[in-house]
């Protein structure tokens, strides 16, 4: 295995928005220091990062920089692009690897990999064109959804078909954009494994939660899942699975449908994930410094909670809740401390806390 | 009452420290930025400030400079020059107060203003000169240590006196400085209370800690304190007192003695104060929070602990420890980026986190 990065090692992180911000601070708690490499200005990561870098992903010059700059890289969004991979990838280890990056950044390649390993995942189509959605169709069915098979986040990147007619409407939301049919699932509920391996093979789960949706983005997730313990053991084990078929190093984020007939993958995200803010006030070991422990080549935290949690995410709007929930007991602020409300927008969430409920 | 800080406003920060770092991730949270001004080059806080300023206490264009920067200005050490705050004062709002400073940075003027409180302190008198040492032994006896009035921390600028013999050699000790006898106590234990206030006169507690302290730096910090339940009210209703008296905005630590015949009050710290580093891993809402809130003018957190806490600080060579702490359960590291470990120099803390014991 590698050598445990030293104190005062600098940490490279790709994306400087909120789960950057919330990686910058857990690698400074276990003392390094972070260098942020964004497109963007004013990134709300580089509030609380010694180093960043505003540049574009096609700037090779201050790629280059950037790789002699750090001992090790990561990154808070799966949409890398592969140039960028290739080039930093040549001046400094970046974990998780490319192997993970390459198959979580394409839909169908995902479901390839994780059918391939035994595990369910929804019934889908590639859909290039007319043609093949038509046939995709005839596979899946309806109600189902199309999706484009790259770069899709929160509900974007996608359209629901009730029925074949809305076929040709969902394709033009495509813009000619690859895409795959996904089939719908009878599921009770989704829940969500946040996992992490570190390099010697260690593997350790977080608690699954229980996660609510609106509008294609992330609103809630408890812990616990109100799941049978079968299948949240189910959960990590499948979880593990993953892991190590990747060789990963670093967080990962399993979304998982809980159906009559057990488990069905929805995706994966090589990454701290949305659905495990809840164990920065559940965990003594969060999921970010989690992240940095196994990238850092730590040893990883044991996953256990301390506490029961409720995460809410404040989106847009939700922030002009933020005096009153500051009221409240045992409810913990992460505000993210971008300039500008806007619709659909992350700004912060809210873990309410309370103690472990028996039985 | 003063309006709740926006946000995106910036708290100005004197001191770099580790009192300064976790203060600034802690108002990162809340989604302030900070500005750290540090005379030191690489300072631990600036690794996660958005901005820093190195220059001296003596710089008035620098302290100008960062005076007009900021929205609000505190500070982690309460031996900030009074040149300085008065330039900065005049600039910004300054948290806590100069009444609070004023106090805490001479033991008399502190002793004379607990004792105006009722509250009880040890037997103390000034030392100016052998003479006044004299006169100071004859009505403190000994054994008595004598401390410089100003500048003094973690054990530095004191000196024991076992008996009049020691006179001479203490006097010498402090180098001219101005200083005070103080008498030993008879205490069975050292406690200590992390109390806020916020702008509208909110009071909030954290609950007494018991702390070892050796060579004269903290050196542990066990929550809950092993003492009855009425003197951890005392100690709580105490440090309201004081608070309420220095019309007093942020946290405060109060080091008290347990005596037989009740509390003693050590010091009083007008800041967040290193036995209170427990809260990160036992509170939602931790003393660093609880600062940025107060002195934002937000509503505070209520104090209470989700969990028990041992907190262990890592001075110089416990730092060897960190890759075996890695490995333990419900542990949680804390290390402060600082670039050379030297002896006696506070470099992390650790907080050995467990359920609540019951009875």
């Amino acid at each position: 295995m590698t050598n445990p990065l030293p104190q005062g090692a600098v940490i490279g992180i790709l994306g400087g928005g909120q789960l950057g911000r919330m990686l910058s601070v857990a690698a400074a708690r276990l003392g390094f220091r972070t260098h942020i490499f964004e497109p963007g200005a004013n990134p709300p990561a580089g509030h609380v990062a010694e180093y960043v870098t505003t540049a574009s992903y096609e700037d090779e010059s201050a790629l280059r920089a950037f790789g002699q700059a750090v001992d090790v890289i990561t990154y808070e969004f799966e949409n890398v692009p592969t140039s960028a991979l290739d080039l930093l990838g040549s001046l400094a280890p970046i974990h998780p690897g490319r192997d993970a990056l390459r198959i979580s950044q394409d839909r169908i390649t995902e479901k390839e990999f994780l059918s391939g390993l035994g595990l369910s995942v929804a019934p889908f189509a590639v859909v290039d064109d007319a043609d093949s959605l038509a046939v995709a169709i005839e596979k899946v069915g309806t109600p189902s959804i199309l999706k484009t098979r790259r770069f899709g986040y929160d509900g974007k990147g996608q359209a629901r078909l009730k029925s074949a007619d809305d076929a040709t409407q969902a394709l033009a939301d495509m813009a000619g954009a690859p895409a795959v049919l996904e089939g719908f699932i009878d599921f009770s509920c989704e829940i969500s494994v946040i996992a992490a391996r570190s390099p010697s093979g260690e593997v350790a789960c977080f608690d699954p939660g229980e996660n609510v949706h609106e509008g294609g983005i992330l609103r809630k997730t408890t812990v616990p899942a109100n799941v049978k313990s079968s299948l949240r053991m189910d959960a990590v084990i499948l979880a593990g699975r993953i892991l190590n078929e990747l060789d990963y190093v670093g967080v990962l984020g399993v979304e998982l449908f809980v159906t009559p007939s057990g488990l069905v993958v929805n995706e994966i995200a090589p990454r701290v994930h949305n659905s495990g803010h809840w164990t920065q006030n559940g965990c003594t070991v969060d999921q970010f410094e989690q992240h940095i422990r196994a990238i850092a080549g730590w040893p990883l935290g044991n996953g256990q909670r301390h506490s029961d949690v409720v995460m809410e995410n404040l989106i847009g709007d939700d922030m002009d809740r933020v005096p009153s929930l500051a009221t409240q007991a045992e409810t913990a602020l992460h505000l993210y401390g971008k300039a500008d409300v806007k619709k659909g927008r992350k700004m912060g969430h809210v873990n309410y806390v309370s103690a472990i409920a028996k039985g």
